[in-house]
């Protein structure tokens, strides 16, 4: 389970040694990614062992035929693939004609990978013997640039250590790309073009069906000993593949070493790819390898200003929350509206899509309290983009008067996910679409996105809810029948209290922001209720239903239900099954998993989460105290939300072992299942947990409040957040917490309750 | 909907006039089979336009690499599937070098098709006129031999009108066939030979995976005007075709003729498929087509003797239940207890697998009432020997302690089904498997069955009940989580009244049985305790169990609640869905389906139906009266469940209405899909509807009773069944029933609640 090779360290992820059986978690652990491309940590070099090749750009996907063994009516027709791009990055090394290759090699010693998060590059160094027992030297080092999101850098340098060599570079695109996870054998890419001009070489090719059209691209130039040379040159010119080939002899002990400049352009964002890729190429390779280099150490610098978490006194979390922080930012830059937060980012390729509720229940406020606030509007604009599709999603299942069901999993809006109980009946992701709206109005008092195009989605989602309600002769109340909750280990329950809430607050906020916008700009309530046709009657509608909607309670436990039904289940304590048994998901067959009282992820404390205002402290300890035991945590999302309760309840041990579950899940690989890429979205959830768990922060009628809290484990933490045009800065020891607001103006937070005021530049300390 | 194009005949299906639209429908409702093998009526000439060609050897099968979108736990690797078998019946026709193909013919006319019943064979004929402008007139014959299993006979006649003509029979085998219903790209056939000898040829072929060794072999002799010859012979080889060719000059008004005889062995029944294949070839062909059809008529008539069902007064009845028993004695002969009745039979593939719980549920009795008793056994020791994959099964889903759950769907008895909510979840066919051994000794008053083998499988199945029920602490009683009834417009339902019941009479029948076992024969009584493991406690707790299950019962409606919640949806019933939107799985989502009232087939009513002596006819009002009116029937399986208990309510119009809509399901083609295959199964529930429904029969205390009634539209009927040694005919008419006994010794029976004594061959009338 876990990994235990990765070396903890506050700013790098380091692995030493060569071993073959870690490649691939390796490859998925020090991923690069600038947000508009990324790719897992393969070798540069050809390697003939166990690895799984990933290449992505941001929103070039493939609508692959749905598969299923038995057909429902209403399922998508497609499923959108991240799609694994033309690579760029290959440099084979041919030494006195054997190929470098560590599978292969005779020996391979003072292997080391480092992971520079601060700066944001991959290196990797080794020694190799081969085949003809030349030992050589490598080092490499590579990064998706920053500050020219089109271009990624390699410099790869090899010496032989015992005899003089001819040494061949022989760096190359390659077309003939195959994705891990796809339905059928459909071809996914068309190659149009494949063609070099001097030391560049350019690949153009289209998507099948969705016709994205890229240009991959690469330029090369070689020194020896540090001084540029022209060794001898030539090329291969194969259908989906062209190479260039540096040939050259190398004293032992010489340096020869290549930089390599590649990546990327598409038709998202590109007129021409390929005049645009020769563009970007030149800006790119006159600048050369040291200068991009510098640039991105420095836009790293700056990103880390405003998103680091600083951990004293624990190597290993603070190395957990940095790597968190670092692949949130290689994921999502937050400047492409169109773009969002696929659950394994550029890591891998399994569930598919870009977009789920991850994106609004957990990356959200990371991305909102990091960031300008245009990255939250432009994830709250991508759905709003989204509602036409959604209302025709709505539509197809049987719904009608523009209620919106947004998909379970998109990448331009359409449903992809084709599972009935989730695709049909996880409906509860509207709730966190509509919730993001509100969050995002909370935090930065601006409700201006709300009322030009949130409002729209509010009607359209509390529209939905209103027909997915059916009233109850029996229970004389509204019911939501036929439903899967956040936890995923029940399917097609009643009245699952989670959803049921959420529903019922939308339809509360919907009409709450509707009469305050009838109060504030009688114009555009009027423009609004003119172009969705929400008339009195059907507010009024909203209105009653809302007081009627069923919530299930158990009396006895004094604790409100998962669903109907829930405490006919046999309720023994996780803490029961036996380990040989655990991962449930693993072991026992889906109808034990249904009909056992196992909880995936946070349900109903999700809700007591997202509405803790709604609830006493005593009651989220009881239904902490109710559903904690019967919590297996096996979604990536589940622990998060615990430590934030946890942190809240006093529970500092607990919170503190869920902070070190959620932030160190990949490194320590809890799951067994790194190799297929990194749990993205999940990683928003850590910072949450010490933000909003230890930090306690929370936005209440405007003002930022504090309840600092600290693991015994910890000797500080320090975090930063974007609020309202102001830098604050938190910073708290067991004894002691300290503010520290940057700008001209004083900032008045609540700490424990009380209002404090914080000059600009100047730091309190309790 | 209703097709209506075959024409009303008591005793024929027939089809006039040629409409390329029907071809496939036709395909299947004028299928052919012998129990042992069985085809769609494809034409024997090539046909070049829409077509599903379809030949099967029952037991030979494939297992098909399960296909699904999302994997879960207890998900069995593989889909037996419905095997298409290299074809026998081609007979290519070419006519001065044009071959005939009623596709491409300038004109067809005088087009007819006849499913004889009564004798059990199909012809058709037909004047053609050729692009060449040849005009010719063709007549064909055809049966698949219940006399000689491995042999069928073709008679194909052809006669040029208008003209002298070269005209060529090219009688072939082809092992290039294809399954309709396949999951991927699979070969399931690899040919091992194809030859010649004289006029047979042979294709020897085996199964992938399964390996089951089959020879399809073919005989042909051509007569003119009747009188033997032998024309022009070639013979083409192919390497998974061949062919012959005979060639002739045939004079205007000639009638060339070829008698084809062909068929197939393997392996399951014939040690050398070659040599049986000559030797049954041989004893065939000696015969010739004249005495085979002689035998032919002779077979279908003693089945008849015993299986009809005469309806006088109303043709389109008649010639429905006659359709679906002579199709029920096509599928299933019940001589080899390694057989069972495809949901399809030999009419498509649809479905896969040869085993539901339609085989206790609906044929059981069929077959029980119609053939010897050792047709019933046979089926009975089909799931006694599957016993132990059953209890494999079930402890792949973490049941223990030899807890048996028998497969969904299967071959040779491992699970085929893949639907989690069907797979693991639609368990009540354990009860109907558990129930059939009740019947069987109900009805033939014989135990030795039940006390050698069926003991064991009660008490694997009961321990199963056992182990699936869970104690509620809310309601103090058993229930049963998550399961999915017949109904499968519901999934993942908690208490499903069905299950429940039916699990609970499984727990008690087995102790009654025990008990009495233990009373009358305590050495056998030892012995299966000491194979079982089944002690006192074990016994005690299943008493103790069966005590307290829990049934969710409505005192408002006075009616047993088909699940859990079921009284919070919106009880509309179905006479309010608008006609476009029926049926409802072609219209709505499954979302949609689930959450609604709808019941797609007997599900509560099912138990009325099993355990009618457990409630009051008052009760079954009530119940049906709540029911009946949500009931969708969009299983063939559901309306003569509804029938039978319409007659017991003494609704005869409503009985008689779902008696035509059972009995001509696939002749009026009601569900649209008759192209795929027939509903085999549901035949059976025909049968029902007329034996237990109108006729009112039941088996109480080893005594037959009968309530005869006779739906307005009638004018009599009768049916015959053969009851412990006698055959006993029972007629009706409006003002008068009347009852004969075959054999020496009188028999009592109550009608009507009274004891009336059957002398034997002397009717008695009322």
């Amino acid at each position: 389970m876990n990994q235990d090779y990765i070396i903890p360290n506050s700013w790098s992820i380091i692995e030493e040694g060569f071993k073959p059986e870690n490649i691939k978690s390796s490859e998925s652990v020090f991923s690069l990614g600038n947000g508009a491309m990324g790719q897992r940590a393969n070798f540069e070099e050809h390697y003939s062992g166990d690895t799984f090749q990933g290449s992505y750009i941001a929103g070039v996907y493939y609508p692959d035929k749905t598969k299923v063994g038995w057909w429902k009516n209403g399922y998508p027709e497609s499923f959108a693939k991240v799609l694994n791009a033309p690579s760029w990055i290959g440099i084979n090394v041919v030494v006195n004609d054997v190929i470098l290759d560590l599978n292969t090699c005779k020996s391979v010693s003072n292997f080391r990978r480092e992971l520079n998060m601060k700066e944001g590059w991959l290196s990797r160094s080794f020694i190799a013997t081969l085949k003809n027992n030349v030992q050589v030297h490598v080092k490499s080092l590579r990064f998706l640039s920053i500050s020219q999101e089109e271009i990624g850098a390699i410099k790869y340098q090899i010496s032989p250590l015992n005899c003089d060599a001819q040494i061949s570079f022989e760096p190359f695109l390659d077309g003939n790309i195959v994705n891990q996870d796809k339905n059928w054998d459909d071809k996914f890419w068309n190659i149009l073009s494949v063609f070099s001009e001097k030391s560049s070489a350019f690949i153009e090719a289209e998507t099948m069906k969705t016709r994205f059209k890229t240009c991959t691209f690469m330029h090369n130039q070689c020194t020896l000993n540090g001084v540029r040379v022209n060794p001898i040159f030539s090329e291969k010119n194969q259908r989906q593949k062209i190479g260039h080939k540096y040939q050259m002899s190398v004293d032992k002990g010489s340096n020869f070493t290549i930089e390599k400049i590649g990546g990327y352009t598409s038709d998202r964002k590109h007129n021409n790819v390929l005049l645009d890729a020769k563009s970007a190429l030149e800006i790119a390779s006159k600048k050369g390898f040291k200068i991009l280099l510098d640039e991105q150490a420095k836009a790293w610098t700056k990103i880390w200003q405003m998103a680091d978490i600083t951990i004293e006194g624990d190597v290993k979390a603070q190395q957990g929350i940095r790597f968190n922080i670092f692949h949130l930012n290689q994921t999502y830059s937050g400047n492409d509206p169109l773009l969002n937060i696929g659950p394994k980012g550029f890591t891998g390729e399994k569930y598919g899509g870009s977009t789920y509720w991850d994106t609004e229940a957990y990356c959200f406020p990371f991305y909102m309290s990091t960031k300008s606030p245009n990255v939250a509007k432009n994830l709250l604009e991508y759905r709003f983009k989204h509602l036409e599709k959604a209302i025709e999603n709505a539509q197809k299942l049987g719904f009608n008067s523009g209620a919106a069901l947004y998909p379970m999993v998109t990448m331009n809006g359409e449903e992809c996910h084709n599972e009935w109980e989730i695709t049909f009946e996880e409906i509860h992701r509207n709730g966190a679409i509509a919730f993001a709206i509100y969050n995002y109005q909370r935090y930065t008092g601006d409700t201006s996105y709300t009322y030009s195009n949130g409002i729209y989605v509010l009607i359209a989602i509390t529209r939905f809810w209103c027909q997915r309600f059916n009233f109850s002769e029996q229970k004389k109340k509204y019911v939501m029948l036929g439903v899967t909750g956040p936890n995923e280990y029940e399917n097609n329950v009643n009245n699952n209290f989670y959803t049921n809430y959420i529903a019922k607050w939308c339809m509360d906020f919907t009409i709450d922001t509707l009469n305050i916008l009838k109060d504030e700009n009688i114009q555009t309530y009027n423009e609004v209720i003119a172009k969705t046709g929400l008339y009195q009657h059907e507010i009024d509608d909203i209105k009653s239903m809302s007081k009627s909607i069923y919530f299930p309670y158990s009396k006895e436990h004094g604790v409100y239900l998962q669903q109907d039904g829930f405490l006919d289940k046999s309720l023994t304590p996780v803490s029961e099954i036996s380990s040989d048994e655990r991962p449930i998901n693993q072991h026992w067959s889906w109808d034990r998993i249904l009909r056992s009282p196992y909880i995936k992820q946070a349900d109903t404390l999700q809700a007591f989460y997202f509405f803790e205002n709604d609830f006493s402290v005593d009651e989220l300890e009881k239904h902490y105290d109710f559903y904690e035991p019967l919590t297996v945590h096996e979604s990536s999302l589940s622990p998060c939300v615990h430590s934030i309760q946890a942190s809240k309840l006093g529970r500092m041990n607990q919170a503190y072992e869920f902070y070190l579950q959620t932030s160190r899940l990949d490194l320590d690989d809890y799951n067994c299942e790194v190799h297929e890429g990194l749990h993205i979205t999940s990683m928003a959830g850590t910072w949450m947990s010490i933000v909003e768990g230890f930090g306690g922060m929370r936005i209440k009628n405007g003002q930022l409040n504090f309840f600092p809290k600290i693991p015994k484990q910890w000797k500080s933490y320090s975090f930063k957040i974007n609020f309202r045009g102001k830098i604050l800065k938190v910073s708290v020891e067991h004894t002691k917490f300290s503010f520290e607001v940057s700008g001209d103006e004083p900032l008045t937070i609540i700490v424990n309750g009380k209002p404090t005021r914080v000059e600009p530049n100047y730091s309190i300390a309790s």
